[in-house]
Formats: C-alpha cells, structure tokens, sequence
C-alpha cells in the first residue's frame, strides 16, 4: 500500500443518499441539548461570576469554580467553541461581553436567574415530554400543584421567582423604552413575583408608581427587590389572588407570562378582571411567548405552549390573532401585536 | 389615551444594555435542550414514519402516533417551525426530504436509533452533568457497569446497538467512499455492534470480505443485520474481548468510536493490537468525535468529550495530533486526519 492514500479532502457535510440529501440538521437539533446543558452547568457552578474581576488560567478557574481535572478542560474548552467564553494565547479564559453582562451574578443586569430555573426544572420537566404528549399531562410540580405549591418549598419557590426576574429583565427594558408612558402615572404588574417589571419601568421612568400584585407569600421577596433597587417611595406590593379578587385599579395593568399558565375560560375570566381594574384610556400589556398566526415562524413560542403541556394543567401560548379577539371581548379597543425581544411578544388593548 | 400608541417597529434583537450586547445567543443555547427534545419525541412517537406514505392532516397523524389533542397541535407546529414537517395549504402535515430519508424507519437510511439513544440514555444521563463535573464521575449506567452490565438488559442493549448504527450510518457511508478499498481484501471492524460499518463497505464494494468483532453476546444481532442485508456470504462475526484477548487479523481494522470510551493506557494497548493484527501495508482507521488541534473549532466534539465523562468510567476524545502521537507510538506511520461527516473524524495510518 501507498504511503500516500488519496483521499478527497475534508467533508464538511456528507452527501450520503442519492440526491444529496444530509441530515446534518437532523444531527445539530438532536444533539442541540448538550450545549444548552453545558451553558446551563456553567451559570449553575457560577464559571461566568467567577470570570468576573478578569481572566484566570484554567486550573485556577476550575478550582475556583469546584471542578474537578477529568472533565474540566473539555468544559471550558466547549464554553469557548460554543462562544461563551474567549481562551486567549497564555491559555487564559475570559467572559465573552454577553457573558459578562448578563451572566454575572453581581451585576444588576444578570439573567441567568433564568437559566437556573432551566437548569433545576425544566430540562428534567422535559424529559416527559413524550408522555405529556401521549396523556395531555405534563405531572410536573406545578401542573399537579399549582403555585401555592411551589411556593410551599422555600428552595424552588426562590428560583422560581429569580428566574421569572431573568426572563421578563430583557421585555421590562424593551417596554420601559417602548411604550408612551409619560401618558400614564400608574402601573400594576400583576403576577409580578420579584417585582422585576415594575423595578425595571420605574427606574426608567421617574414619575411612574404603582407596584406588583401577586399572592401574599410573594411580599417579602418583592419588597426586599424593590428596596435593594431604592424604590421604597414608589413601588408597593398589591397582595391578592386574581383567581378569587379583582384586580387593584392603575392606569396601566401588566400581565407578563401569566395568560399562558390558564386554561382559555381563565384567560379570558383575567382580561375581563383587567377591563374592571382600568378607567377609560387605561391601557393593558398582556405578553408572553405569542405564537405567529402562521404558526410557523416562531419555534420557541410553540415550544413553549409545549412547556405549558408540561409545567400547567391546562395551559398553553397563542396567536396575536386570538389574543387581540379575547382582548375585543372583554371590552378593548385598538389592540396591537408588538414584539419586545426575541422570546416575549406584547399585546396592547386601550380600554 | 390616543387610539395610536406611537411605538418602535418589531424588536428581533434587544439592546437593553448601554453598549448594545443582547444576551440572545444566551438565550437561544438556553433554551435548545426544549429543540432536541421535540425532534427526539418526534423520532419515538413515529411522527417521521407516520407520514411515510404521505402527508396526512393533522388530526389522522395525532391519532395514529398516539397524541393527546391537548398539545398535539403545537407539537407539529413546532416541528415545521424547526424545518422537520412541511405543512401545506391544506393543513396537511409532510415530511421534509431530510426526515422523509433519515427518519423513516422502514428505511435503510434510517439514522433515527441513535436520536432514539440519545432520548432513552443521553438526554436524561446529562441532567447529571454539574455533578459529573465537579466529581469527575458520571455514574451512569455505562460508567458504573460497562459493556457487560448494559448488554445484560435487553431493552437497553437493543436500544444501544441500533443507536450505535444509526450514528455510524454516516461516517461508514463517507468512509466506504473515501478510502482506497480496492488496494485491500480483508476488513474487520474492531467493537462492530449491529456491523452498521461493514455492511456499508461490503455494500459499496464487493471485492471486500471480513466482519465484525465484539462480545459473544453481540453475535446474533450482528449476524441477523448481515443476514437482511444479503452479505452473509462475505461477513462473518469475530467473537471477542479486546481487553483480554488479541484483535483477529485482517488487511485493515476500523475502530469507530472505541478508543473514547477508555483511558489512556487502554487506549495505546489497543492501537498496539492493532498493530500486532495487521500485515506489512495494513491500514488502522480509528474515528471519533476527534477535537481540533486548537481545541475551540469543534463543539460537538468537546461536548462529545463531556458526554464521556458522563457515561464511561475513564473515557475523553482527544485531538488528531494526540491521535497521531499515540498511533506512531504503536507502530503506525503515514498517518492523516480526515473528516469523515460533521461529526466524526477518522485517524488512518498505515502499519
């Protein structure tokens, strides 16, 4: 044999069947978990926190960090290829900048509150995904539960309500910035958990009060938010249970990822529950992961309806298109679609 | 309030932060797991087969893979919103070229066994990740019993043979087309499972003849799959541990994803009986999930190294050089690198 084998030179897609159809799309979606849990581990074991006053050299960084030598360079190493860590040349690692700023625990603009509740619930949740779509029953925590539940476990219930901060931080901003609020003095998010929607506007907005309304569990984690962010003056919390009262009155009502937990009598039971809350000229945002009313060209609202099938016992995302109908019936007019950031999508009604 | 709520067009990317850096790439990793699994729920409920003699509505295709109404919809809507499913005018639901080939298992192109692998084992042994990291420990299955536990349990050793071809499929398909066969006669492949590999290379070129090595218990899989596959003439089964005992001799020996699963002592007394088993000119093509040399180009890779930790007592993938190094080590000389598919790289030397 040949010293030199000829051979053609690097594949980078294959061209296995006739007419060269690859299932390399099939290979990255199906193995797409891994990176999700990689990153996921990172925030967990707080690699980006640690990376925060500046480069370390990997033993260093897994010893800071808790790792042990088997795996720990193929983890940074991973973090580096899937672009969420930089290695420079002396071999040293650094936050990319989207990783420092929004994966440093001590920085007011981290969001992996938000990871850390997929890290701890969700990817597990979904394990059973397959028998949440075979049964219409997810049996996770929260779908069996309820949030009075979850709330009862001092350890999920502060995930929980951490996380819900690490997803709405990205649409509070995007709506701090675009919505006329110099029109209106008074918002209430309703559902408001750690109260990072009304810290978000008001920060933003210095002639805004009002507050969060959430169940009377929830106060000590909102008032503690709201003060740590000086905005004791302006921002209460609202104790209630929308299920059985009625909402507070405001010039503003948010409902940010609530809809979506509820089955469709409930959600519409909230929006006729928000239209009596509001004065003539109010105005209500509902958002969530809304649907495109193709119901092709979002897949991470479908997924998340999906996650409703597991995580709620009869909730589920939907189109624009049927929220803006519920919201005409409960008595809104001039309704709008408006997308805030990649995952949440508003939906906007004047009473 | 005016009727026109003046506000910004649809937001595809925030800019929250003072310097404009989004945190959606973050959130797009985040949240990949929930793609994985829809495709790998898709691939178990038989959705791609399903739909293999044509496009179906989506009320016919609910009912016939076993979907609840509940999240049935949403569920297929996904899976066109992630390009799996066509969806036509008349709301009929269609395989795309891709899963109508790869995911259909009635075909000989069916790759699914291994996203069926990755469902049943993988998915769930990573929500072990944090733990495998900081103790360098997995304690899966694999890594607490090896080989002999799996195959103990039916279900999981079916369920591991027909995943291991359903990831070779590919590299064997690029391989049969890449190498010099007609210069060899006798191939035998090192660690065969079902014989995915030899039967591919037999297939594409008839003048080879050889088989497949593994543990007894491997033989009657191994020997029905030839057996459906016509070659029994030219293939036959070589029983064998090849910790404890010498490989079988032949003109080339192919090693496809072996070496990852051991340590490094265990990994060069392996390339040394290989080079004890192969003639003057022989060839030893070793593939696996091989790391770049720069150790930041391939993330499947380095994930695929982690996967290691997670489920094998001692295992990692390493880079072509390291390969290299330890081929020439054991005898071998002329040795290159070539990327077999995006997944898999091959190492090939010459003894």
């Amino acid at each position: 044999m040949s010293a030199h084998i000829p051979m053609s030179s690097g594949a980078t897609s294959i061209a296995a069947a006739p007419d060269g159809v690859s299932p390399d799309h099939i290979f990255d979606i199906g193995f797409a978990f891994r990176k999700s849990k990689a990153l996921l581990s990172a925030v967990e074991l707080g690699v980006f926190t640690a990376l925060g006053d500046g480069p370390l050299d990997g033993e260093t960084l897994m010893a800071r960090v808790g790792i042990h030598p088997r795996g720990g360079r193929d983890f940074l190493d991973a973090l580096v290829a899937l672009h969420f860590l930089d290695r420079g040349e002396a071999g040293r690692y650094a936050n990319l900048p989207d990783c420092a700023l929004y994966l440093d625990r001590r920085k007011s603009t981290y969001v992996g509150g938000s990871l850390e509740l997929l890290n701890s619930y969700l990817y597990v949740d979904w394990v059973h995904l397959t028998q949440a779509l075979r049964t219409g029953h997810g049996g996770s925590a929260l779908a069996d539960g309820g949030y009075a539940g979850l709330y009862a476990d001092r350890a999920s219930f502060d995930t929980f309500l951490q996380g819900m901060s690490g997803t709405s931080l990205i649409a509070a901003r995007s709506l701090a910035e675009r919505f006329p609020w110099h029109r209106h003095e008074m918002v209430i998010d309703v559902g408001t958990a750690q109260g990072c929607m009304p810290v978000e506007l008001a920060r933003s907005h210095a002639h805004l009060r009002g507050g969060g309304f959430d169940l009377p569990q929830v106060e000590p984690i909102f008032t503690d938010y709201v003060r740590r962010n000086g905005l004791s003056d302006r921002l209460r919390f609202y104790p209630g249970d929308f299920m059985h009262e009625d909402l507070p009155k405001a010039d503003v009502l948010v409902m940010g990822r609530i809809l979506h937990n509820w089955d469709l009598p409930t959600k519409k039971l909230l929006l006729r529950k928000a239209a009596q809350a509001l004065p003539d000229g109010g105005a209500l945002i509902v958002y969530d992961n809304i649907i495109d009313d193709e119901r092709r060209h979002r897949p991470h609202s479908l997924l998340a309806s999906l996650n409703m099938l597991i995580e709620t016992a009869a909730g589920f995302e939907y189109t624009g298109s049927e929220c803006s109908a519920w919201m005409r019936e409960a008595g809104f007019r001039d309704i709008r679609i408006e997308q805030l950031d990649p995952i949440s999508t508003a939906a906007i009604g004047i009473r």
